[in-house]
Parts: structure tokens; C-alpha cells; sequence
């Protein structure tokens, strides 16, 4: 196949790594000059310019994949819409699917909504690699156009990963849970550790973190644009979830309060159960 | 050397298979005899018995590691002293030094108290492995016994950990913040996520989990066991730590209601920066 990327940080650069690991042939956008020739560099790509009319394989393009920020995909859609061929089929990697599926058909049908839920603490196509999505869960949007579907949904099962077909506003509020909220909780732990007042304290808190604080604060301590984004376009569904953590956490710290240790114990040991639901099949 | 283990867990266990592996003869205690088998079968130690008066070697040991939960600590201390000769050292495992350290001491002049920071959500000696401690960090804490000092450093060292030496109350405060406080939100997390009451939603959000959710739960989905005692016995520490971060995170919550996205994405920068000052070293 001939696959166009535009934008190629992490997620776009790994996928490109990947897609031409597989035999296709790929081109990449950028608006940086240095990340295209990188992407060139590295193999991620066959050619990378940051015009989209300079690209000289466009008209035979059978798939492109918006890997841009949450607000660029609509605009990024529009402007695909202008330039390519009715058969070519468009899909994304967004974190939310709301604002973004409805508005992105309406432009251009051929649009599947994706989004392929891997990611690492690093920024940009300097942290590409191969097989960033192999085990990993993704979501793919119904759509009525079953030709597109079948081909997006195979782009993901091709790179390994498990397919569930999820409409966008059930899935905006799952990874609400699983996605948003965590980073707003990780991102809060390190807040409140930057607030101890003895530096003593502070700085055995920083020098004795371990495994437990690197991966609590993992995915809070992320990208702080892509975290903003998802606040934002994700708002009433991560609001939602922000309260009820709030309650449970209040609900926690009044145990401990109390010191009722054998309602603390048992609060923990429903966590341990209950977190086992999460991780039952590939993607512990 | 000849050394003893008491409590053969995931902490004792992963330790027995070390020090053998460097040589040492290494005895083991536990209650149960099937772990006993199993700590001779995966030869972490040459000897384990459930009852310390039947250890053959027992006048012969330079060194016994104490790798009970933290309620067995100074009862075991007190054991051991009944039953050791002067020289032999005694040190423990116990992710709290204040409740621990001055008792022990009390009883036996020769305890050093140590904490060394590794760990796993798995439990028991079928959890063990090699290695476990290399490259983490480890407190041990002040004594007026520099023997015993130095020999307990040596030990931690030659496991490949990086040794602090840090007062009882000042490592509590450090791991109320890094250690305890991430268990009690991972926990909440998966509470939070549990209300759910749509039920496709909490479908999908099982489905889709993926290395961010789990990572963030990982410590909170671990041994309740042991997150009841960390709160029990360092509760001071923690409920500062839980009402520190409790008003960090209604602050993030606020700037979200306010739509307030800059602020938002100025609180997630300083989360990014804030934490790469914890994994200055090798402790990534």
C-alpha cells in the first residue's frame, strides 16, 4: 500500500517505522524541515516534506493517518479532503474520538475515527520505535462505509494490536478512567511531593523514588500538551471521573483517619481484585 | 559469611537467591513448610526451618536479615536476641524505620535498621528472583555501632543497591511521599473506576487499559497487606502527604471546571519538569 503520516512525532514516527517494516511505501508531513529529515534518516519513511502539495505520491495515496495533535485533525482532514482522490481513506490516533469523528465524516466520509492507546513518556520522532502497539488495545469507530472499516481495522491488527469497535462517545468516557484521569492523578503526586517544605525530606523523597513513584507519576509526567488536550476536549467525561476519584480518595483518607485498619486492609484488597479485571487478556 | 533469613517472601526470597549466588551459606525461617520446600527447591538458601531453635547454624551466623511484615519485626528481634551470640548483626527490610528502629535497638544493640526500596505486585516466595535490588536505592539508618553499620552497607552495596544513610523519622516523611501516598491513590483509581454504573463503559474501560492505566496502578493494586501497615505505621506522615496532594489535585480539578487550559498546561509542565529532579541517577 501507499500510506501518507502527517505529523510525525512518537506515535506518527513509530507507526511509519513499523508500515515500512511491513513493505508499504510512506510518505510524511511535518511542519518541521529537521523532524522530515530525521523520519528520512531513520527509515521511517520513503519522503517527508512539510508541504502537503509537494508530496508527488499523493493522488496514489490509499491511506493516511493524522497523527497531530488533538486540535490539528479536523483542520488537518479539511485539508487532506481538498487534496487527495475520493478512494483514499483517512484514519487518526487521537485520544478523543468526540470531537473529532463527527465533525471529520462530515467533511470526508472515508473517515474512520482510531485511536491506538500506546504511548511512552517521550516526545517526538526521536522516540520512535518499532512495535510501540504490538499487545496494545485500539479503538476503531463504526462507520457505515465497511470497505474503509475492514481496511483500518486490518492497518491495526497488522501492527498486532487488539481491535474493539467503539462509538465515540462510550469510548471518550472509558478512557476518560483509564487514560485521563490517570495523569491528572500522576501529575497532582508529583505537585504535592514538590511542596514538602524540609529539604531534608525532599531530597531523600527524590533520591530514595523507585520503581513504584517512576511508574505512578509515569504518565502524568508526560507530554503536558497532549495532557491539556485531553482536559479539554475530554471535559465533562473527565470531570465526571475526577469527582468520583475524589470521593474515593476522601472516602480512603477518612479510614485512615479513623484507623480503621481492618476497613483500610479491605479497601486494598478489593483494589487488588478489582485491578485484575483490567489486565485478563494481551495487554498486561 | 553465614547468614539468616526470617520471612521468606518476595523480599526474603529475592534476597536468599542473591547472597547464595554470591557464596554465602544462607539459612531461612518461615511458619510454612511448603515454603521452606520451595526456598531449598529453587536453592535460595541451603537450609529453612519453621522453627528457629532448630537451625543448625544458628551460633555460626555473622549476619540475619529480619524480612517479616512490619508487626513481626521487633517481636523476631526479640527471638533472635534470646537466641544469637553477641557478634552476630542483625538488620530488616521494613518500608517504615520510626516504629521499628529505636525498639529494636532497645533490644538488641547490634539491629541497624534498613529499607531497601524494590518490590513487585506479586507476592511470596513464588515471586522471588535475581536481581531484584540491583540499582535501587536503599536507606540504612544512623547507629553508634560502625561495625555493624559498615557490614549492613556492604551487604546492600554488594546486591548493587545505592545506600543512604538516613534518620527513622526523615525516611518516613521521604517515603510517605514516593512509597505510601502512590498506593493509596493507585488504589482509589481502580475504586473510582469500579463506580462505573454504565455498564458498556466499564466494559471498554477494561478492554482498553493499557501500559499507562496499569503502570499507575500498579502499587496501588499490590500486597494489602502491606498497605495497611504502611498507613498504620507511618500514619502521621501520610495523612500530611494525602492532604498535601488532596489539595493539589482539587486545584488541577478547579482549573479544569474553569476551562482554564493554559493554567492546565502550565500545572502539567511543571509535573514534567518536577519529575525528572526524582530520576537524576541510576534509579530510572
Amino acid at each position: 500500500m501507499q500510506i501518507g503520516i502527517v505529523g510525525l512525532g512518537l506515535i506518527g514516527g513509530s507507526l511509519a517505522l513499523d508500515l515500512k517494516a511491513q513493505g508499504n511505501l510512506v510518505w510524511g508531513l511535518s511542519r518541521s524541515r529537521d523532524t522530515c529529515e530525521i523520519a528520512v534518516s531513520i527509515g521511517a519513511v520513503d519522503t517527508a516534506l512539510t508541504q502537503l502539495e509537494d508530496i508527488p505520491q499523493l493522488a496514489q495515496t490509499d491511506l493516511v493517518i493524522v497523527c497531530t495533535p488533538i486540535t490539528a485533525v479536523v483542520p488537518t482532514v479539511q485539508l487532506l479532503a481538498a487534496h487527495l482522490p475520493a478512494p483514499t481513506i483517512i484514519t487518526d490516533v487521537a485520544s478523543v474520538k468526540g470531537a473529532i469523528v463527527q465533525s471529520a465524516q462530515a467533511i470526508y466520509p472515508r473517515f474512520i475515527g482510531s485511536h491506538p492507546m500506546a504511548g511512552k513518556e517521550v516526545q517526538g520522532i526521536k522516540g520512535a520505535q518499532r512495535d510501540l502497539f504490538r499487545h496494545r488495545p485500539c479503538v476503531v469507530c463504526p462507520s457505515e462505509d465497511v470497505a474503509a472499516l475492514t481496511l483500518v481495522r486490518s492497518l491495526w491488527t497488522g501492527l498486532g494490536m487488539q481491535v474493539y469497535e467503539c462509538d465515540p462517545h462510550t469510548h471518550d468516557q472509558a478512557v476518560a478512567w483509564i487514560s485521563h484521569l490517570p495523569v491528572m492523578l500522576g501529575a497532582s503526586l508529583i505537585h504535592a511531593c514538590n511542596q514538602e517544605s524540609d529539604s531534608t525530606v525532599q531530597y531523600f523523597a527524590q533520591k530514595l523514588a523507585s520503581s513504584g513513584f517512576r511508574d505512578t507519576t509515569r504518565v502524568g509526567g508526560g507530554n503536558p500538551e497532549l495532557g491539556r488536550l485531553m482536559a479539554q476536549f475530554n471535559r465533562k467525561a473527565l470531570q465526571t471521573a475526577l469527582s468520583q476519584y475524589q470521593a474515593q480518595l476522601d472516602h480512603l483518607a477518612q479510614l485512615i483517619n479513623q484507623e480503621n485498619w481492618s476497613a483500610v486492609q479491605n479497601y486494598l484488597e478489593k483494589a487488588q481484585k478489582w485491578r485484575s479485571l483490567f489486565f485478563v487478556e494481551s495487554n498486561l
